[in-house]
C-alpha cells in the first residue's frame, strides 16, 4: 500500500464553475496505483467543490444562476467588511462542501462518463486555489 | 492493509429515497476487515447520497417535498431539453453530494442506530443507479 | 502503512456552530502518521460538520441566521412528533452533510490559515455530539 499527494494551483475568472476533471486523471494516471482512494480538498471557504453533468455547458450555467438566487448577495448579512459577494461565497460553499473522496479502479478514478469535477469559484474577481489531491492504494 | 472494491446497483422508482444501509452492512461484513474507512460514491449527477434517520419514514418525505420546493421544476432553466425533472435533478445533486466515507470498526460502519444510507432519486422515471463501495483497513 | 481511530464528544449549547478545529489537530499530531487521509464523522442526523472561515465570529451568524430561514421551524412537516426544531434540523443535516475528510501533510491536516472545522447543532437544546476521528497514513 502506497500513498501520494500533490497540488493543484486552479485559476479561476471570478464566479463560476472551472473543470478540472483532465489535470485529476492525469495526476492519478501517473501515480503507479492503480486501485485505491482519491480525495480532492479545497483549501478555501470561499470557493467549493462539485461532481456535475460536463455534457452540457448550460448545466454549470444553471447551477450558478441558481446559487445566486439561493444565497443572494442582496440578502442582509452581518458580515459586510469583506464585500458583498464574500458572505454569499462563504454560505454557497457551506452548500456544496470543500472535498470530494472517489475510488480509483485501473488507475482511474471511477466516475461516469458525464461526471465532471469542478471547481466552484464564488467570489467576484479572478483567483488562484489550491486543490490538495491525495491517493492511497496500491 | 488492505482494500476491497464493489459495485451496488440500486433499483429507484422514481423520485424519493431508497435505504441500502443493509447491502453496504453486508458487503462490508463480508470483506475480512474489521477496523478501516468505508467511501461509496454515486456514478450519477441526478442521483445523490445522504445519511438520514431512518426511524420515521415520514422524516424521507418531508424531505423529499422541502427539495420539490427548493430546487423547482417549475423554475426557468436554461438547460430543459431532457426534461423539466432534469435541471432540478442537477441541483438537489449539487446540494446534497455524491460521496459519502464512514470508519469501519469490528467489522460495521460507524453508523448510530438510527442513521440510515440512502440513495436519493432525483429523476421522475425509475432508474438503476451504479454505487462504488470501497473499503481500506484491516 | 498505519490507521487511528478516535470518538471525540463535543457538547453544543443549542443551536449553532462549535469550532472544534483544535482538538482534531491534536490527535491527528499524537498519532505518530505524519502523512495520510483524515476523516471526520458525525454519528447524528440533526447535527452536521461544517468547515468554514473562523476569521470573524460574524460569518458563523450569518451561517446559522440563514439556515434558519431556508429551512424554517414555521413549514408545515408531516414529521413533527420531535419537536418544531427537529425536522428543520435533519433537511439542514442533509444541506451540509455529516463527514469531512481532509489530507494530513507533516502531521497536521492541510487547513489554510482561516479555515476552522465545526460542528453545527441544529436543535434547540444542548447535547452532547458524537464525531469520530479515522486517519490513516504513515
Amino acid at each position: 500500500m502506497r500513498q501520494a499527494q500533490h497540488t493543484l494551483t486552479i485559476a479561476t475568472r471570478g464566479k463560476g464553475l472551472v473543470e478540472f476533471t483532465a489535470e485529476v486523471r492525469q495526476w492519478v494516471r501517473t501515480q503507479g496505483i492503480a486501485d485505491g482512494l482519491l480525495t480532492i480538498f479545497c483549501r478555501h471557504t470561499s470557493a467549493s467543490l462539485l461532481i456535475q453533468e460536463n455534457a452540457d455547458p448550460d448545466v454549470q450555467t444553471d447551477i450558478a444562476n441558481y446559487f445566486e438566487d439561493i444565497a443572494p448577495e442582496t440578502r442582509d448579512y452581518v458580515h459586510d467588511t469583506e464585500g458583498p459577494d464574500d458572505m454569499p461565497a462563504h454560505i454557497r460553499a457551506a452548500l456544496t462542501g470543500v472535498q470530494l473522496s472517489i475510488p480509483v479502479s485501473g488507475g482511474k478514478p471511477v466516475l461516469s462518463t458525464w461526471q465532471g469535477i469542478y471547481l466552484f469559484e464564488h467570489r467576484r474577481a479572478p483567483h488562484h486555489r489550491e486543490v490538495v489531491l491525495h491517493l492511497i492504494g496500491e
